[in-house]
Parts: structure tokens; sequence; C-alpha cells
């Protein structure tokens, strides 16, 4: 065939991160056939959805089935009963975004990548260690990316003052972070804020982790003033309300944001009007209900069950004075590995001695070399059972 | 804000067809409070899911709220028993499609809208009259459009000799047609498949509507020998299982494309895994159950009441000798205007004189000057009202 494809498909980095992680613990368990493997890598959510979100779900399921009740083609940029359950979420976090800001979608990682067709080709400025979709939906784009280390001594929470040459550049920020779980104070947010809106940069600002914030932190960039000027907000159901396999996010495209004379959420709207047909009926009725008092209730019953699986592994890191971030706002614990050791041996370290699987921090970027990613997503007692584990050899 | 935007969203023409035609219908309204006014311009369907469906979808709402049963994220390209489930589909057309070439997604308007992604910047060429995201997706990408003109001539169905600078191209394809229900039968597609293969061109071939076929002519590319060289075919549940609210389609890359050594579907897997995170499980469930032979059965039961109100249309329009393609493989009648009259004064008058509200051709693009489309989503009653209301003017 003599078409031509888009070139910028060979620059992304293939990652063998999961399968060589799969490789390597299939080849230990065949050696050791009764190994008891506790894998604190999970990245994805295991509780079943609350009851108040399945209620709601089955009720809209019935009325697809029924001819005076069924719903056709959705529209494309949410339910009116939804977005303004979003807009109301923001206004009990204390930040004012209007329903019409928000853009229902099937999720944060969908939005994160497509939104990249809107901007033109533009200095992307991305924090690493880093979640690879920024990365390679920008290399899909040619792109140039410049990239700012994470670092045990800005606590994995780089600054604009990192910048070599400020100017305007789309800037992704995920707070709290995956993977590291480091998140942004209202003093480091600000700065981000003022730098872009000194610089005439946009900040993309993943905030799908919010859910897990427990200390006084931002849960939304909108909760800075002059965010509005600056800043579109990415986030999902997927942590907060265990929706990663029921598949709903949105993103806030604020009316403030105009270049050229034309406002961002204008184009925002007319591609997704173009290239997406909005988002089931049913999921849409779950993710309302997950907004509900009572769903507000049931969700943060499940991430108080993640979380103190996190504190476990973070208590036991204090208690051995191993560096690390994250535990207290996020599911994740990224921590350095002890005696200078890399990622993957630090790996193989836990899985032949303690039969322990995490993830090593080379998997995410550079700047994620010698660390080391637990997830709080397994059952108590295997987090137990593993922190006892882990306690013996660090 | 001083970062680019993607300069070509200004060359995007923007549509009014669907805001005027409210307008018009509204002023009608006003001017005459009492007019039952009959609506044949409707393009979404309005029958409920079948109850099997609606079944395996509670199941599976059921599943999502027990922690045994509990899925978080689905596979990126759909779940192993679905994409089985549409492989064993195209067997029973008699189109050999390994499971592993299909791609589940959230739709067809997503899947034609992303697969530019991919794509270099190409010759595209499109027939006219045309589905808009075609042309829309294809502009943002700042892709040099060829249109090839659908005619009373050509039956609207373009084929290839009408195109004037024979080259590696990539070519739309829709048959059944959406707006025109022209459907290219086996001579028709072979000729687009020899010369795609012959000047090393993809067809992109959307098979929205092959659920509505009668007649003996291809429900997909696929039956064509030689189309998995040059073939990607996008195809969807939403007009054979009524799933425009529920979301579920898929696109086929046969693993035979090969472009400069790269694999084209090895190019959408990548594409998918980075920036779409899969399907709604409960939805995927429902899918299947929609492709299982009880399923099949209670789909096909509403595309024949559909399909029983297109023949009304199409019969009154053979009695008036009035030219018209569609109605027999395809809920739309795509009609020639009396009296040399544009798609807009034919509007004008349905509504004025029968107070019966079509789509005017006009909206489709160039070609569709002077044509009208109707549809055939209204109820059996109203359709059989409006057809005697129009058999007294036309």
């Amino acid at each position: 065939m003599d078409i031509k494809i888009n070139g910028n498909f060979k620059n992304i980095k293939e990652t063998y991160l999961f399968s060589e992680i799969a490789s390597r613990v299939k080849k230990y368990s065949e050696q050791n056939p009764d190994a008891d493997i506790i894998r604190l890598g999970i990245g994805d959510v295991t509780l079943p959805l609350p009851e108040v979100v399945i209620s709601a779900m089955h009720k809209a399921v019935d009325e697809m089935g029924s001819k005076e009740t069924f719903r056709g083609y959705p529209p494309e940029y949410g339910y009116d009963f939804l977005r303004k359950a979003i807009s109301d979420h923001y206004a009990a976090l204390g930040a004012d975004v209007p329903a019409d800001s928000v853009f229902v979608s099937d999720g944060a990682k969908s939005d994160c990548g497509n939104f990249v067709d809107i901007l033109g080709c533009n200095e992307v400025i991305i924090p690493d260690p880093v979640y690879p979709v920024y990365i390679d939906s920008n290399t899909m784009n040619g792109n140039k990316i410049t990239i700012i280390p994470g670092s045990e001594d800005n606590g994995f929470l780089p600054g604009p003052d990192l910048i070599q040459n400020p100017g305007p550049a789309v800037i992704y920020l995920c707070s709290p972070n995956n993977p590291t779980g480091a998140t942004y104070d209202t003093e480091g947010l600000t700065a981000w804020v003022e730098y872009a809106n000194k610089t005439g940069s946009l900040i993309l600002f993943d905030a799908a982790y919010e859910a897990f914030i427990t200390e006084d932190v931002p849960h939304t960039i909108f909760e800075i003033p002059g965010a509005k000027t600056c800043a579109v907000e990415i986030c999902s159901f997927s942590k907060f309300a265990g929706f990663t396999g029921t598949r709903c996010g949105w993103t806030v495209v604020p009316g403030e944001i105009e270049i050229d004379g034309t406002k961002l959420c204008k184009l925002w709207a007319r591609r997704q009007a173009t290239k997406f047909n909005g988002v089931n009926y049913p999921v849409q009725r779950g993710a309302e209900a997950a907004l509900s008092p009572e769903g507000i209730a049931a969700c943060m019953e499940n991430i108080a069950y993640y979380k103190r699986n996190a504190k476990l592994i973070a208590d036991l890191l204090t208690e051995k004075n191993i560096f690390f971030t994250g535990g207290t706002n996020s599911p994740y614990i990224w921590l350095k590995c002890p005696d200078n050791m890399s990622g993957w041996d630090f790996f193989d370290k836990l899985l032949n001695e303690v039969q322990v699987v995490g993830t090593p921090g080379e998997g995410f970027g550079e700047s994620g070399n010698g660390f080391f990613r637990l997830t709080s997503f397994g059952s108590y007692e295997a987090t137990q059972n593993a922190v006892e584990r882990l306690r013996k050899i660090l």
C-alpha cells in the first residue's frame, strides 16, 4: 500500500514494563511452584461498585428496554443532569465550575490523548516520572517535549523554576501524581498557575486521583485564583467511584480561555461533536448516583479501604527511614530503593526473597531510576502480609 | 494565551442544517399552534433495546456490584468474547475476519474520526453527499479532500471512474449510504477494491447500516476478494441493535495491510492503547447478546418495523414516478425534489402544505442540491399518515 502513515508513531517508545514484570514473575513461579506471591503492583481498583451506583444503572438499563423511556444518541458533551452534578461537586470543593464548561467523556485517558487534536505544534512540558499517555500522545503529534525532572530534592513535585527557557507551552501536571503519589500544595500549584498566566501557557491538569486527598491541599486546580485563564482539568470516575471498567470521565475547559480570539472550549466542543458521540446512558446515571450524598459516602468508604492499605506501607517506610512520596493523598507509594539499588534489582530482590511484586520506577521515565512503586489496591490481608515480609528485609 | 491552536479548525464548515430546520419548524408551530406536524427527519432509532440485550446488561451490572465478579479496566481492543462474536458474525456473512483484527470501540463515529490519527497527509477521496464526519475529521488534520459527486446518473453510487488523477489515496465509502440509502452491489464494490489495490489506496468502509440490507448486495467489504489488502471496515451496533444511546462499535483492520513494512493494525492498536481505554463491560455483554441467535432475531424484528415504514414511503415515490434511492437496504429515502425545487423550497412546501418535516439534501453536501431525505425511524402510524398527506401533493 502506498498511502502515507503518521511517521511520528516510529518515535513512540515501546514499553515492555508490564510484560517484563509478567515474564519475571512467571519464571519465578515455574521455578517455585509453591510460592505465595503477593502483588502490590496493581494499578486498577478491585472493590465492586457501590450499591447506589448499581441500582441507578439497573434503573437506567430498564429505561432503555421500554419504548416510552428509551434514549437514543446522548448529548455529545454529557447529559445536563451529569454536567450539573459535576459542577455541584466542584462547588462543594469551593471551586466555581459552570456546568457548560464540563465535557463528559468515556474516560480521562481518552481526553488526555485526544486533547492534542485541538492544539497546534507547541512546546510541551512534562514532569518526569509520568503517566505515559502525555508523552505518547504528544509524540504521535510530533510535538517537542521538554522533560522536567522530579527528584528526592523536590519531593517529586518539580516547579516552574526548573524550566530553562520560559515561554508559551502546554504543561502537563498530575496531582496527586501517578506514579509518585506526590501532591502539590496550594503554594506549589499557585506557582504553576502564575507561571502559566505570565508566559501565556496552558496547563493540562490531571486530577484523576483527587478523591484520595487527605491533607489540606487542592483537589482541583480551580481552587487556585487565576486558574480559569490558564488551565484545563481532566478528571475521572475511575478512581473516585471504581469506574475503571465502567468508563466515565470529564474535562473542564473554562470559557475564559481564548487564543487569537477563539475560545478553547469551542474547539474542544467541535472536536468532541465530530469525533465522539457521548457516553452510554446507564453509565451517566451511575456516575450521577456516585456524586449523590449516598454515593459519595459509599465511594469514600472504598477509598478509605485502599488508604488503610497505603498507610500500612507508608508506616513501614517511615519506621525504616526510607524516603518515599505518596501514600497519604494517593493509592501509590513511591519509594527510594535501599542501598542505591536500581528499580529492577530491587524488584528481583523482593520477588526472590519475600515474594512481593511491585513496579520498578524505571518504567515511568528517567527520573524513576532507583525508585519503586507499591500500590494499595490489594486486599487488606494481603497488604498486611506483604508489609510483614518487607519488614524483615528492609 | 499564547500557545498555538490547531489552525485547521478554522477551515471546518459550520453546519446550521438542524438548527435551521428547528427554527423553521418552531416558527411554523407558533403561527399554527394546532398543526399536527409529522417528523420524517429523525436520524436516530426509536425502538427500545431487545429484552435479551437488556437482561445481559442487567446480569453484567450485577457482576460489577460484587467483589468476586467485579471487572476493572477492560481490554483496550474489546473483551475476547465480543471480538469472537463479531468474527463469528462475519463468518455467517461469508467473510473471514479473525477476532484479532476486530477492535471494539465506543462507536463508529469515534473510529471514523480517530482513524486519521494514524495516517499521514494523504489525498482523501470522499463521495458526496456524505456523512459530515469524514470531511470534518480530515479537515481538522489539514488533509486535501477530493469530492466525487453522486448524482441521479450514477444512482448516488459514484465509482472510481470519476477520479481524475488516480493515485494512492484514502477513500471513504459508506454503503448502505448515509444519507442516500444507495448501496453498492458486488460489481460496484469490486470496482473500488480493484482500484484501491491497483493504486495502493486505502478504503475506509463504513458499514454502519448493513443490517438494513434486503437485496443480494455485500454486507461487508470483506465479501469482495482482495479487500483484505486495501480495506478497513468500520461498523456499529447503533443501527443493527439500537445502540445509539448504548455506544458500541468496532473497526476491522486486516493483518494483511502493510505500509513501508509497518502493519496498519499495529498502528491502530497503538493509537487505541494510548488514547482509549476500552468499552464499558455491561455494554460489551449487551453487544454479545445482540449477536446471539435470539438477539439477532429480536434486532431484525425492530429493523423490519423500520423497513415497513421505508417501504410505505418508497412505494409512494414509485407510484408517483419520483426518482429516489434507498428505502430497500436502508432506513433512508433520498428523493429528487419535484419541479426542480431546491431542498429548502421543498422543505417549506411540505411543512406548509402537509405539515411533514424532512431534511433538505443541501445539508449533506453540494451534490445534495435539489434532493431531500426522509427517514423511517418514526412510528408506523405516523409514517402511514405522512404518506397519505404526501400522496395528495406529489
